[in-house]
């Protein structure tokens, strides 16, 4: 079974849950609807990743925490997606959540797939509890308050942004939770992996910075140039296209860097350059 | 130390974790906002006094359990509350959390009262993982889909109300949550506090709906006569006021009745008694 079939076969195994029994049927289609077509699962493919490197010997486990953290993702983005934060009309090439159900299921589907993503690690805690609890208690520290991707929305109605701990919040906590989640999963340590998902974060935002300057709304399943709508910092206009590609260059080369020794260290710096180069606009490509 | 002020610092305790370090502070401001006054916080009252009555053994995993009960509660309120839900102005007699801070900002500390719950749970486990892991599939259980809160906030948006699933999910959920957990944070199994759970949900669904057609907006600390307005079912327009208060009473002996044996159970059953009491209207009482 390849990666991304294992991975879109835990989600689907995790929504399932949510929609068992007598279920009120739209919020069910909803949670479904929020989660797929699945795209790249840039999130849970780093994470089981990295714990295919250090020896995944609790598949079961790593299975979960991918679902957990995509859920997360997925109920991240319909909240966004909201009149009251972004107003986006399409997500993923088809309607918002909010637009193809309604607001009140929008909020209850993001809700949902939050507790779900708890529940799929909880679920799975038998084989190891241990490592059950770590990695709740990663995912929760990288999602909500004071540190995770809520904080880091948060800080757009502060008046004065800290834009360190901003960026840090709302791009790369889901990736530092994909790196330590996939170590604790397979039984290693969560710290020496914060420094790779902290820097693929770097990595994601500039590159998604460089997207939203660059690309059409059809190459990217959602509206385009958004920062500049609403005059939210990017990495182009601060730097310019060249000065950003250049430092996609350097944080991908840093991320590179930091990867703690494991047995499948070489494998996992090959997955890195990879999906560097899938984030890189065909338009940068073309410039460069 | 009281019960109250036992599950009051509880509650303070754990709302301090989500506003600790760099946050963002009008979001880290609002989630204590959302939480106080306490009222009644009833309950944690009922999973603190569920845990002592079988002998509270782990003191500190009940309070966490208590804590993270009504931090949900509390999400549950902020997220309800909201335009697209029931539009209220007032909650707890102050401005609702959207009023008061913003949309966004509601939406984001609902977000983030859910996920500290969990947090809250993950990081009392150490004393007892196995309890901990249970407490955490019990709470999501009882909060999100497909039986949990926010199935029953789901079924208001179905053409056909499966009715018994719709008041179980919506108000007893929590109940089941608040017996059940008690339970398990002393080390009992939670199958046979199911039903005191239950019970005490129905009582408190007919109470709210003789509060609602029978107090003023000033006693509510809420708009009045919200089911109504919305066209909601209601034990009141169902039974009359005199056939509710009579299933009030029968349904708070099956309360009584179903305590499981354990070394508490007399004064729990007082406990029940006095909070029945307390949630009668006093116009209820001015006429039996």
């Amino acid at each position: 079974m390849g990666l991304h079939t294992r991975i879109d076969s835990a989600v689907e195994r995790a929504i399932a849950l949510g929609q068992g029994g007598a279920a009120p049927a739209r919020l069910a289609s909803a949670l479904h609807y929020a989660c797929t077509p699945g795209g790249a699962r840039i999130r849970p493919t780093i994470l089981v990743s990295v714990a295919m490197a250090c020896g995944d010997d609790r598949p079961g486990l790593a299975d979960a925490a991918a679902a957990a953290l995509e859920l997360i993702h997925c109920a991240s983005l319909v909240h966004d997606d909201l009149p009251c934060f972004d107003d986006a009309e399409i997500r993923r090439g088809k309607p918002a959540v909010h637009r193809a159900y309604s607001q009140p299921l929008a909020v209850l589907a993001g809700d949902s797939l939050i507790i779900l993503a708890f529940d799929v690690l909880a679920r799975a805690a038998h084989a190891a509890p241990e490592r059950a609890i770590e990695l709740i208690r990663l995912l929760a520290r990288q999602t909500g308050m004071p540190h995770g991707i809520c904080a880091g929305q948060g800080w757009e109605s502060e008046d004065k942004i800290d834009l360190g701990a901003y960026h840090r919040s709302k791009t790369g906590a889901l990736f530092i939770a994909a790196t330590q989640m996939g170590a604790v999963a397979a039984g290693q340590e969560a710290e020496p992996w914060y420094e790779l998902g902290a820097r693929i974060g770097e990595a994601f935002q500039v590159a998604d910075d460089l997207r939203d300057a660059l690309c059409s709304q059809e190459e990217l399943g959602k509206p385009a140039g958004q920062d500049d709508l609403h005059g939210r910092p990017n990495a182009v206009s601060l730097l310019g296209v060249d000065g950003a590609v250049k430092r996609l260059k350097d944080i991908l080369g840093g991320a590179i860097a930091s990867i703690p020794s494991c047995p499948g260290e070489a494998q996992l710096a090959q997955m890195v350059t990879a999906y560097a180069d899938r984030l890189t606009p065909a338009a940068v490509k073309a410039r460069v």
